[in-house]
């Protein structure tokens, strides 16, 4: 009687265990960044510039697991699994019959995957917006590439903004 | 033995008991709204308007949860967590050299946290989209706010949209 | 002792099974696509056509649970449950006096329920983006309609993304 009440208990309390183990990795599965270009009090424009660089959001909405770098701009994937990641630019040529230039690049280890654009002498000014989900392994990293000639503007109403979150890790 | 299997009994099911517990908190993390200015046949503006105002969308997509208030036109976070908004404004001057002021603020507790906008006199008709998240308190009240001047046209389409989603409950 | 050890046992063992069965729901509600209209080097422009068609995107980056079939473009939710769907649409007229036409309709069994689009002659190229939020059934399907005088515009920056993923399935 007491060996099988020992087994029993074993079979139970290891079963339990699994399952916390589970339910743990599930509740950990959170990582999430919200960024804009900054919170300057005046419009503020970031670029052109005569070098490819890359875009870095010095106001942080949310940077649930410290994937973002403000120093970098860089967000790291804290672990692997599905990201949503959306980005939206926005510029002002400053006058309706100068050149508009809001383009970026957004790339996963120097790779674009998309590129929301405005290049236009039609209009003064202008936004895009991208929203792509992607599965992105452990370290794996995420940056916004502005190209030659591009610029973006934007102020404390946050017209340029980079987000991204975790929607399920990988187990 | 007994006092042993008791004992035994009563710690399984106690940790049994903390896993299910964990495990609703995880499933009833859900809130979701997402609705659009109007369900109108024909393009209907809303504004310009001599004073500042928030913007009522009237159609309804979803509203898991209850946050979002019809009558208002605010969301209010049901519980506390990590929630993802976006918001797409859109205007049509009606004709080409009319001017365009397709223009919003989104705000949490009367703060701007993002302000979509489209503003000129070259463009007849433009959109604009915005993706942030952010972490709301419970009873924290998210707002779409119509600057004076601004106003944005809908139908059935819904081109004017505003959504919202709690990716992650703190516990 | 003997019979009251087996019943407690059975109890425990119950409750772990449902704990688990409910657990394996919440890991198991995975579903998301996310797709770009072409990975072509030089851009290339789908439409206008004399009839109404669906947009079939051809470049995949995700499609977790294959919902999206990239031969008819379609998306078949694989569960119910609460869905997020995003959508970007570009087009470039060629020049600047041309029409510009970038315009789409997302719809869920052949209901539109939102529709980005940028229609005029005053700006070259454009885009238009849309985030909502709606129930579906498993079995509902998602489309993206190319109404007749519409077109889309695209190389491998992706400037023409189509994503959705199941935020709560319904258990």
């Amino acid at each position: 009687m007491e060996t099988f009440f020992n087994e029993t208990f074993k079979y139970l309390e290891e079963n339990l265990m699994r399952t916390r183990t589970i339910l743990n990795n599930v509740r950990s599965s959170r990582s999430a960044f919200s960024v804009a270009l900054t919170n300057a009090n005046t419009l503020t424009c970031t670029g052109p510039f005569r070098d490819d660089t890359f875009v870095r959001y010095s106001h942080v909405f949310i940077n649930l697991g410290n994937g973002y770098d403000v120093s970098t701009g860089f967000f790291t994937a804290p672990r692997s699994g599905v990201y949503s990641l959306a980005l939206t630019v926005y510029s002002d040529a400053g006058a309706p019959a100068s050149s508009l230039a809001a383009c970026v690049n957004l790339q996963v280890n120097n790779v674009v995957v998309a590129g929301p654009q405005e290049r236009n002498q039609q209009d003064q000014e202008d936004s895009a917006s991208i929203v792509i989900v992607v599965h992105l392994q452990a370290g794996d990293i995420v940056t916004v590439h502005l190209p030659i000639g591009c610029f973006l503007c934007d102020d404390k109403s946050h017209y340029n903004t980079f987000s991204g979150y975790l929607l399920y890790g990988t187990e």
